[in-house]
């Protein structure tokens, strides 16, 4: 390597260095700090990010940027250093347009706001975290600001998940899929009876829980000895580095697929995460391709695969015993179970294929809260509302509306998007996969899951952040984001358990 | 407050985030991180810790220290403000002879060696860990040059754990200390068979272990809202703010009052940190005034009040019905043997008298090391050899011999001294408690340690920093550092224990 690309990557690793002590932070934030510490822990976070901030805008970054641009010209524009120098400068130049101070005071404000958020969603207290969620709306619209001018007011935010893509493409894809979901989920309603779910209703044993999805983690090839399991409000995953990248969960006693469901989401983070490149440790490229890939991967092995028939072919007599409640329900009762379709009020336990319907939802929130078109004292009922006009169904209570998720306690405006974008994108790759690897198919049936696995780290996962996510979708399927195959994929999945 | 002072401690407030910040990633790294983790987590520690040191010793400190010295010289000498800068103006000169590369260095160095060590101690390899711990001694003697010229090599580390003292106090001390307690031993091994210590041994479960301590905690006054308790290898105590202090604990089925005594220890430091003024939070003053006034805490809580009949007159029907094996063990053959005074391996399990000579040892082979007198490779022979002189066991492994404590993996040399310097003012301290309020007598006979802690609060606790050790001492005590009380409270204790 050239000297200013030594010297750039070494600079780049103290501000990797710092974004992991971040994530630290933040992980034991939300997993074991005591009460007592949020103040000091805002303080430090906001800290830290500005510090982190002022490192990756500084002169320093610019003027190595400059000198490694020039050494790397001449090289493979695929090469680790040319799209080191390529990432950078985009990320750089995105940064510098925010001031450092919003960076910290953001960052203050958001720390504060999720443990205020703890609070406030057990006790279905709107009004206690409303003024934090105020402050949040207001800074994100002066974060937009600095973006100016923009498309859409969107755009900024989405940016910063999905490099590069357009808020008109993702209302282009929802416009696609909007009308193909709500046509499915009345062909569905018409036969609601065909599908009992009593089975997943009881009472069932944490530590069972925590075993089995360890157990299910491992089967799936996350690595224990390079990431961890803990407990959290809200699952997530974090990486500190390829080497130590951790998930959470949280468990629900009277539905036995809760939290399984949600530590193979999780899990799937992490295979991406444990699976980078580990000459991109320490560095911009350290990172998946953008939120949505990220969640192509989550939600491929949640759904695709943890949802599948096949799957629970493999694991269900372990299941059986370890669930004697389920010695006498057939594979097939439980399998249509765990993928019964019910209009219901929280997110993260929706089915297939109301799930997208959530996500428009926050998606269409989000925007109307930015456009200053809505007021965050008015989002409970509106939220309520939409709840009623699009799944036909009313939260109790805000615990279960609009408390039911962490990201906007965390300053996350712009992310929902990317889980129904990983939807799409994750039927692209598995098909593609199937395609090229004819031995695919029986390897998951068999539940060797080292095959695809191994396909995604060949194809995805070692690249990390090197390619953005629509160049490495067309490099990899040969096509841009289409929404055609996740339908299709629906379709055929669930005309096949209801029967049309 | 004027301006050059709310500009300093606005700057000592980011230095304090980011040693908030550091100390989160030790405490994860020595509870949780999983072992892969071990690589990013030094480099993200020495990134961190460079920084920290970087902004510590700016220009900037330099002229707000001015400025700020300007504006205070008026002031109340004992005010926080005053101390702030006294105390800042300390560490800034210290700090300002390491070279920051050296620091970032050290504490990669000793984060991996850290790692190592704990692999080597459980393998008892010593050839694992050896080279590691070269690197740290090479690194210390480079240290002690920074502050050439010296009386002892040993006063630049010794500083850095007990600001002001010297080294040669420490050995005055301890050449009063050494022939009381060699005299007191060999009275006690000519009477050994009075005290019976296999009630302690057994096999006890670990979850009722860990709830009794639990309830020890609260009853000292241990606040869990701010603060916790985990598990790792080698106990500590660890504060990211007043409102965040956290302990660590670990078990020995075969021990009942191993954990125990080790929790009431710790908890004894979060006390201290856990009192510190809510005004001198992220400041330099937030810390304690020296280890050794932190070790008084621990081991006045851990011996004076954890070891005492009146102690455990309180706690001893719980801990019958904890521990079902002591229902017919009278309270007075259960207080002798966990007073039992026994020549043995391991310095945490040390009785009182014994302790002190585990640390003296630590104290010469540290002072030898420092000095080029012996070889690290040389190190467990004659770690083995003094076992053998001063305490007449000899180690059957490096595990139960050099590799027993974290603190040189650390890097901490100079550090062992100030638990002796505890246990000496510690029962300056309690005398003092005493003889100033009439009813805390009667108080701790009765379990009520709210007094206590109150008048430890009052007078030590709430001041943070602000005053050195040996002022603080005086300031209390009327008096200096001295041995007498506390070799007058082991003869006391023990010959009544011991009959003579």
């Amino acid at each position: 390597m050239t000297n200013a690309l030594v010297e750039l990557k070494a600079h780049l690793g103290e501000v990797a260095d710092l974004s992991a002590a971040a994530a630290v932070l933040e992980w034991d934030q939300l997993t074991y700090m005591p009460r007592g510490g949020a103040e000091a822990r805002a303080q430090a976070s906001a800290t830290l990010a500005g510090l982190t901030h002022e490192k990756l805008i500084s002169q320093r970054t610019g003027d190595l940027l400059e000198a490694a641009a020039g050494e790397t010209s001449t090289s493979d524009s695929d090469s680790d250093e040319a799209r080191l120098v390529r990432v950078t400068r985009r990320e750089y130049d995105r940064q510098r347009r925010v001031p450092t101070s919003w960076v910290g005071e953001f960052t203050r404000v958001s720390s504060i706001a999720t443990t205020t958020w703890e609070k406030a969603k057990p006790a279905s207290d709107f009004a206690l975290f409303r003024p934090h969620l105020e402050r949040i709306v207001a800074m994100r619209r002066e974060y937009v600001e600095f973006f100016a001018p923009y498309d859409s007011i969107y755009d900024p935010l989405l940016d910063g998940f999905e490099p590069g893509m357009k808020t008109a493409e993702v209302t282009a894809v929802f416009s696609v899929l909007r009308p193909a979901l709500v046509d499915l989920v009345h062909k569905i309603a018409e036969r609601a009876g065909a599908v009992d779910d009593r089975c997943l209703q009881g009472d069932f044993d944490e530590a069972r829980q925590w075993d089995f999805g360890v157990q299910v983690l491992k089967r799936i090839g996350y690595d224990f000895d390079r990431g961890r399991q803990d407990r959290s409000a809200h699952p997530f995953t974090t990486s500190f580095s390829p080497d130590d990248v951790r998930i959470t969960t949280r468990f629900h006693r009277d539905l036995v697929a809760s939290a399984l469901m949600s530590t193979v989401h999780e899990g799937g983070h992490a295979l991406y995460e444990q699976g980078i490149a580990p000459a991109l440790a320490r560095s911009p490229l350290a990172n998946g391709a953008s939120h949505g890939m990220h969640e192509s991967q989550s939600r491929m092995w949640e759904n695709l695969i943890g949802r599948s028939r096949s799957f629970w072919k493999v694991f269900y007599p372990q299941f059986q015993r370890t669930f004697g409640e389920f010695a006498k329900v057939p594979l097939e009762t439980f399998y249509r179970a765990l993928n019964k379709v019910t209009p219901s009020l929280i997110r993260v336990e929706a089915d297939e294929v109301t799930y997208n319907l959530h996500i428009m939802l926050r998606f269409e929130l989000e925007l109307a809260l930015l456009q200053g078109d809505l007021a965050v004292k008015d989002l409970p009922g509106v939220w309520n509302q939409k709840m009623n006009d699009y799944l036909g169904v009313l939260p109790p209570d805000d615990a279960q509306g609009v408390l039911q998720d962490v990201h906007w306690s965390g300053g996350s405006m712009g992310y929902f998007p990317t889980y129904s974008l990983g939807n799409v994108i994750s039927v692209q790759l598995l098909n593609t996969a199937l395609a090229q690897s004819p031995s695919l198919a029986s390897d998951l049936d068999r539940g060797e899951y080292g095959s695809l696995l191994g396909w995604l780290r060949e194809n995805i996962h070692r690249h990390g952040a090197k390619f953005e996510s629509p160049e490495l979708l067309r490099r990899i399927t040969g096509e841009a984001l289409t929404p055609q195959p996740y339908i299709q994929y629906l379709k055929t999945k669930f005309g096949e358990i209801y029967g049309f």
